[in-house]
């Protein structure tokens, strides 16, 4: 059996990231830059007030001096004349220091009276000036090839005059759903039939990844079905089946897909939940395998599909972030698998504390909505008490 | 001077959740539930198998036993006769159990020749099998109101067979961005001027954050330019200004509000950065006013407006989460500002480790985007040496 690293290594040397396009700085947030955004101008562009205040030579600025309001310069608009001895320019937060003021006296310590100011606390030279390019200066590297652009980020490429930015393409994801017993949500549920739930779950992951779901007709347990399916996933970056990845008799996902070329790794990964998995390719399109079980299909996305959707997004396709947790009740020892444990998650003056639930069966879709955590216990890991330390990995509030 | 959590309350206490809409299941990823989702079926819909296998009667199920194969029930078609002593039928993971069996036999554990059946590892009662309503019984609450609901949310709402749920609407958040000295990325910079990035770094923040943001056109520093914004935000659920919140000369947000029935409370918050908000009402539309400068409002952004969202969004709208970090600088003790200070972020073995930016000039955008969280300093918090304990708030992949 393989490794769930060793698996993870061998999807993501079979993923390229995306070419590129062009799209509107408002709509870059989450997106993946494919080039450096370099800074198209000097910020601040010249030596500029940190405060409200006054203009004025440091050497006039001692207590009781008494100095000639002789302009303003309110943001955006520069006083275009210069600060003699004796004289002061009313300045704002922003405003461009006038040439021959050498320091900025805070409107706190300043009396007022028409024209004339009384500095009230004496002003030493360079206090309250932001100097020009102290945030950045034009052609400096503002953000890397590579980066997921945050809020932040969309601000600062703002900040540096790039209503355009250029990044990877989304990849379109179609995700093929097999087996005789599933109905879309509110359709008619045939004897013995159930509820199709991974799809919707898959498609809502696959776009809080940054990819592009399209969720294709249910395939029916037949070989001519689900090699309609692959034709109709034609065009995408990746294709997504869950179901038929078992070992029974009903394993018609790679006779269907086989039919169109399919290249296929079969995988038994030593993991729980979520044993088989196959990768593969058809026509070129890279293609993952996920179980039918929808615990399984959702823990086998986060550990494998989300690091490809990555490196197609051309991110470095990382394992999930694991952080350290105290467990809320003992756990027995591992058997050869690793295993990704259901958990409740809460925090006190130590930190996290995951709490496995009772009962794991991964037929219970309803515990890991519930689940604050997966517990990542490595395979053969020994028996633990309660309050010892684990790596969990947590589902936020989008996954 | 109020403190963050006193001016966060005041705001919380001020804003309603909005009215509910339906949605599609698949549009649903992100939104808030305004009424709890039941389950409209049962999962399992029956006792079925957890693993391919054959259905048997447990007292057949001795070792070396044969067994007649008398049909199959893959799933989503079950087997309608009966299991009698002596017979066995083919089953998949998910199927339907026959009546008259009670146990049954993995596959692994079983030779088969023709319809012949033979045990190969003894079976007791009961075995792979889930029980009918393991996962959730018709009527169910399977999800609260006011849950954001995450990608297994969606799967689980799917299971419980909902096409359509009903969702909070996304709160209209109108952007004023004021000043004489800003343009838009791209456009013609005037002298003195700078690039407006606030709002372009608010928007993003507020898709995040689950509101739909309109970036108004930028009002100059002027009155009736202020109070024509005012007129183009009707409608929205909320208003942000960005600038013009200091107590200089040209504060004319105030002014420019106030000709259209501004009811303002203006606050100097006792925080760093971004002391100076204004909070309150513009008929009827509550408006939140964030300073200028960008580090200033980005920061007040997920203080104050975050949870405001939240609050509109059906949510509690709590502080955001902190966590636990040692330093990996020495920190000075602090004055009377709760401080956020800028910070990267590394993990070790001992956990986070948050390394203040040796510049903390809130004119520092590339810092703020470059920071991995915000140190949290309370009022009069004392000196620190490096490897201290410090709550920290993490910046995450989007915000």
């Amino acid at each position: 059996m393989l490794s769930v690293s060793e698996a993870r290594a061998k999807i993501l040397a079979a993923v390229r990231p995306m070419s590129g396009e062009t799209v509107a700085l408002a709509n870059a947030a989450g997106r993946v830059l494919c080039a450096p955004i370099s800074a198209r101008l000097t910020q601040p562009p010249a030596d500029v007030s940190a405060m409200d205040g006054f203009a004025l030579r440091a050497l006039d600025g001692h207590a009781g001096a008494k100095l000639k309001i002789i302009g303003a310069a309110p943001a955006g608009h520069p006083f275009l004349g210069k600060v003699g001895p004796g004289e002061a320019v009313r300045l704002f937060t922003g405003s461009f220091l006038p040439g021959g003021a050498d320091t900025v006296l805070i409107q706190e310590d300043a009396s007022v009276d028409g024209a004339c100011l009384t500095v009230n606390e004496a002003c030493a030279p360079a206090k309250n000036i932001r100097r020009a390019s102290q945030d950045f200066a034009s052609g400096d590297i503002l953000l890397p090839a590579g980066r997921r652009l945050t809020a932040r980020d969309i601000g600062l490429a703002a900040a540096g005059n790039h209503p355009w930015l250029s990044v990877h393409r989304r990849p379109r994801v179609a995700i093929l759903a097999t087996g005789d017993e599933i109905s879309l949500p509110g359709e008619a549920i045939g004897p013995g039939g159930i509820v199709s739930s991974n799809a919707h779950a898959l498609a809502a992951l696959i776009v809080q990844a940054g990819g592009d779901p399209a969720i294709l007709p249910i395939a029916r347990d037949d070989i001519a079905a689900i090699a309609d399916g692959a034709d109709a996933a034609r065009g995408a970056d990746l294709l997504i089946t869950t179901g038929g990845a078992s070992v029974g008799d009903h394993d018609l996902v790679q006779a269907g897909l086989a039919s169109r070329g399919l290249h296929l790794d079969f995988w038994k990964i030593a993991m729980r939940p979520g044993k088989p998995l196959m990768f593969g390719a058809v026509g070129g399109m890279p293609m993952l395998g996920l179980p039918g079980n929808p615990v399984s299909a959702f823990v086998c996305a986060l550990l494998f599909l989300c690091p490809a959707i990555d490196r197609l997004l051309g991110l470095p396709g990382d394992a999930p972030m694991t952080e350290l947790a105290r467990i809320g009740a003992p756990m027995k020892a591992n058997d050869q698998r690793e295993d990704y444990v259901r958990a409740t998650l809460t925090r006190d003056a130590e930190g996290w504390r995951a709490t496995p639930f009772p009962v794991q069966d991964s037929g219970m879709l309803r515990t890991l909505a519930r689940a604050g955590a997966l517990i990542q216990r490595a395979p053969h890991a020994p028996a633990l008490a309660e309050g010892a330390l684990v790596q969990i990995l947590r589902l936020d509030s989008a996954s």
